[in-house]
């Protein structure tokens, strides 16, 4: 658990969506990368919406989507103190209205509890990466006390959500079957859309939505890819075109459209 | 329910893998597709398995199964009677060395009750397409009452699953949350292979598989794309190359290799 604020020197500033968002991040510990700005770009909010994640660690999602989506009502919850902090400063610093909680998603603030949302968003901690990127920083601890089911991150979000409302979860792939059913107890229509490094790679990442209240059939859409080619090549930017315009220039990145074939 | 035997003028003979197998179905009412045949290429079966499939209809599975893998022991569990009776006869017709039980899954006979298998595979059936199929059959009642959930036909898998073995599904894509949960719940080292019309289509159906007592992380195969194009295109056969060896080859259809990238 990370309790102390991060000294003006442990921080840098970094570039997301080609400049649109600076974010200050830890030197060390943990470092936004492409997932939350994946996450961020599929979300279909629109002005005016209200928007809450769970567990938003520095605020890369939001900030990215608020960026992307002028006018939305930014809600955030993390349990980690410095990194709550962090996330406010990451909004107020890109001008986006919005407030974080540092709270625990068990024990949510009233001022969180009393409210429901358009869309909810999250990117639960994968366990073995915090512990690669981090493994003699205080957020071990949560890596190592903190692994909450994640049936309970998509009850507490499905309480949240108003009728309606959707859910968006990014998440490792050795996990779907776990955020699946909960997915699958809790919401409806639920799409499916696997992430894969390459277009001949298993999965690696997935993101998984679904409404509140709605019966829609389940859908998976192809795979999302996010490098060109059939293996790692070392020189220069491999992205595939849709997530090079969502990394490199803020574009949204929508689910695939529901035709079936 | 189905009871009544076909009578011989309500059958016909097809051809299944190049004709390796020559099936009896009935002219109307449920007749294999190319489901029954991808699933059996999938299983990786080798001499002296023993193979049992749930609910295997006609014996398309089985038939296919044993025609591509000499000398498995192959075990059919079919409700509907008159169903019972083909695919044993299909069986024997084919030379293929096995038993077709008629019995409900949840009332197994204590022929199949006292053993264990090395595999178990199930084409548990899509509610609307025996509908689409055989509007007024009386095949239709089985779809209207025997809607049996499929946590219960994983459990039966798993009970008769040896140490190790491996249960095989393949369905539509709208029950993939419900089927995951059940082998999540049940079944261990997970892989799931969806099965895409096209490079660019929604997956409509998937193939599930899971190992008794194994522990290993799940992991989501690129998909299964069986038809060449981005549409449809009237002229000829389309199926990918993978897919015609397979449906007209008898060649196997193994799930990928397991290496992440």
């Amino acid at each position: 658990m990370r309790t102390d604020p991060f000294a003006p020197e442990d921080l840098a500033r970094d570039d997301f969506l080609g400049g649109a968002v600076r974010l200050w991040q830890p030197k060390k510990g943990y470092r936004a990368g492409a997932d939350p700005v994946l996450l961020s770009a599929t979300v279909p909010a629109v002005q005016g919406d209200a928007v809450l994640e769970l567990g938003c660690g520095g605020g890369a999602a939001l900030a990215c989507l608020g960026a992307r989506v002028p006018g939305i009502e930014a809600t955030g919850v993390e349990m980690q103190p410095a990194y709550a902090d962090l996330a406010q400063r990451n909004l107020d610093d890109n001008g986006i209205s919005g407030t974080i909680h540092c709270a625990d998603l068990m024990a949510l603030p009233t001022a969180v509890k009393s409210r429901r949302f358009d869309h909810v968003l999250a990117n639960p901690p994968y366990f073995e990466d915090l512990r690669a990127v981090a493994p003699t920083a205080p957020d071990r601890a949560v890596a190592r006390s903190g692994a909450l089911p994640l049936a309970k991150w998509v009850s507490v979000a499905s309480k949240r959500l108003a009728p309606g409302g959707m859910a968006t979860f990014i998440q490792r792939i050795d996990r779907l079957p776990e955020l699946m059913s909960a997915f699958h107890d809790t919401l409806g229509a639920l799409e499916l859309w696997l992430i894969q490094p390459r277009t001949t790679r298993p999965a690696r990442l997935f993101l998984l939505r679904g409404r509140k209240g709605a019966r829609a059939a389940f859908i998976s859409h192809p795979p999302l890819v996010l490098h060109r080619g059939e293996k790692h090549e070392k020189d220069g930017d491999s992205y595939t075109e849709a997530v090079s315009k969502v990394l490199r220039s803020a574009h949204p990145l929508p689910f695939p459209s529901q035709r079936r074939s």
